[in-house]
């Protein structure tokens, strides 16, 4: 069975402000300050597991140029642009049928292009064992990261206790609050949903025929379309008619036949300034620094990044986010990163 | 008898980084954000007393563009270059006899490009008065600001008390201590030293003779080049010869023909950000903000100066300093601003 990954790339990165932008979103950045990108980072660890000419990057149209550019290499018939912003759901129906009509007998893997993986030799081996039950098995695979804090920013998976090593999935749980989350922790029966996913085109082209009329059956209208010339201009008529859902919404939470398999490999969705803070390398004063001329006194535990060549004085902050970019400036105390939101909203003022 | 006004704008700017650079340094900079630079606030407030054709700009070489952008209706030819940097007196002295060759019988002041007189129409007046005191008898004359505080940062001018409005200057003091501050302001005997002079030609050159050969001897060796095409490869030739030394050391403090007009007319030589702060008007929350899309919370008595068009976004910080230009970016405890200086010299590490 021929195995591809697809790698969605098309969220607009409202987080990260003011380094993401819906111009350039936090997939596009060199977020980590290492030199790539973390789709580019996403797309190497995908080499892993296939060839490139096995791997479909989708993304919106808006992004096509940002992805070839990220990813010189890349088949650019590799590169799925959908017209509309329909949430996961139609993105993935529309990868399945494109994958279909290349090799009719295939299975897909599905990362998120924004996410950070620290252990990559695990999550190869979690795929792999991942790939090899979901085409022995007419199911949907999800890899569930172990949670290591009662995080009440993911979803969370509920798996029943076995002797298998592949767990049967009994529910998707939305964000907890916090009791709930250290209940979750505690009771070892719940992992985070982390938006990877494997299945074969068949068991999850049926799902979508069973949960999503809506979306297979406006997708699916004239099939003949897709691996063609002409599969854009299809797409673009057909895609924006297709019901705006999530796919977590519109399948996951109501398929029976789910798997999950417990991967620790030191995954983070990178959601916050402050995981990234958490993420990264620190110096002897607790600082995350990504510039090349900081003179920084009396600061500690705080995160800053401004660009290379630029110099920065800064003195006398504690638990700070200093982020610089070219049209706006944002110094914010770290434990109140939940409220950079809603203070945004000010300049619309 | 002919009056003119020497601005000198050729200082470096080493202070306000990193706003100033040696490239546009202060005087060029529109530092107080009111859509003019310091020089063009000194050109118009020179204008109510001469016209144009009797301002002179002393500058640098390197600083002849800025002047001529800055001052597009001033006359080119009353912009003279230092073609090095010898300090003041030689600068001042180059403008005397460039002056004394325009109109043998004429007087000038001399002011500095990048200070700041709130007052404008009490500086009018005591310059008149000045003026009028310096072409009516053999004397140096300068404007000494009445002090507000026991500032350790400005020279001092002991004058003797007597009934005179123009008082007979004893001496300059170099900046003070603390304490010593203190007692000149109690004595009421004492004014801070602005810089801003007034003389006839014949009074200032006769000085320079007595006080400076290896200044005025050098400058004079061909007197027939000043005010001709030959002007300045002339000058290029003799003033990096003239000995570098300040006005102050050279003529102020050793001429006994000194005399002081008491000046209550809001000066300032805005020599640090906190100076510039205290200068300028302030928000609510005692905030100076020089940018047009700010979000400031929870923030209190900082000095804030962002380009335009930049979006800032800050919270918690009480009294800063935030400066942001596109090579730099400065974030700075207001009352340790004195550490700035010594904080730059680890950029060279």
């Amino acid at each position: 069975m021929k195995r591809y990954i697809v790698i969605m790339a098309g969220g607009i990165g409202t987080r990260f402000w003011p380094s993401s932008t819906e111009d350039r979103p936090k997939q596009f950045l060199d977020i980590l300050d290492i030199g790539k990108s973390l789709l580019r980072m996403t797309y190497e660890r995908s080499l892993q597991l296939v060839s490139n000419e096995h791997i479909i990057i989708m993304t919106n149209k808006k992004y096509l140029d940002l992805v070839k550019k990220d990813l010189p290499e890349l088949p650019s018939e590799n590169i799925l642009c959908e017209p509309s912003r329909n949430d996961t759901a139609p993105c993935i129906a529309y990868a399945a049928l494109h994958i279909k009509s290349r090799d009719i007998d295939s299975s897909f893997a599905v990362l998120s292009s924004d996410h950070v993986i620290h252990f990559e030799q695990k999550f190869v081996t979690a795929m792999i064992k991942g790939f090899d039950y979901a085409e022995a098995n007419d199911c949907l695979v999800t890899l569930g990261i172990k949670p290591t804090r009662p995080d009440t920013g993911y979803g969370y998976i509920q798996f029943l206790q076995d002797d298998h090593e592949v767990k049967k999935v009994l529910s998707f749980k939305e964000k907890p609050d916090i009791d709930t989350a250290k209940e979750y922790l505690e009771s070892g029966l719940y992992l985070w949903n982390g938006g990877i996913f494997i299945w074969t085109n068949h068991s999850l082209i049926n799902a979508f025929h069973k949960y999503t009329e809506g979306i297979i059956d406006v997708l699916s209208e004239d099939v003949k379309f897709f691996n063609t010339s002409d599969e854009q201009s299809y797409i673009d008529k057909v895609y924006p008619l297709t019901d705006k859902i999530s796919f977590d919404y519109a399948i996951m939470e109501k398929a029976d036949n789910i798997y999950a398999i417990e991967a620790d490999i030191g995954w983070t969705d990178l959601g916050t300034w402050a995981s990234l803070y958490e993420y990264s390398q620190k110096d002897d004063n607790g600082n995350v620094i990504q510039n090349d001329s900081a003179v920084v006194i009396d600061t500690s535990n705080s995160i800053i990044k401004v660009k290379d060549g630029k110099k920065i004085l800064i003195r006398g902050l504690s638990d700070y986010i200093v982020i610089d970019e070219d049209n706006a400036l944002l110094i914010f105390p770290k434990n109140k990163e939940q409220e950079i939101k809603a203070s945004l909203k000010k300049f619309e003022n």
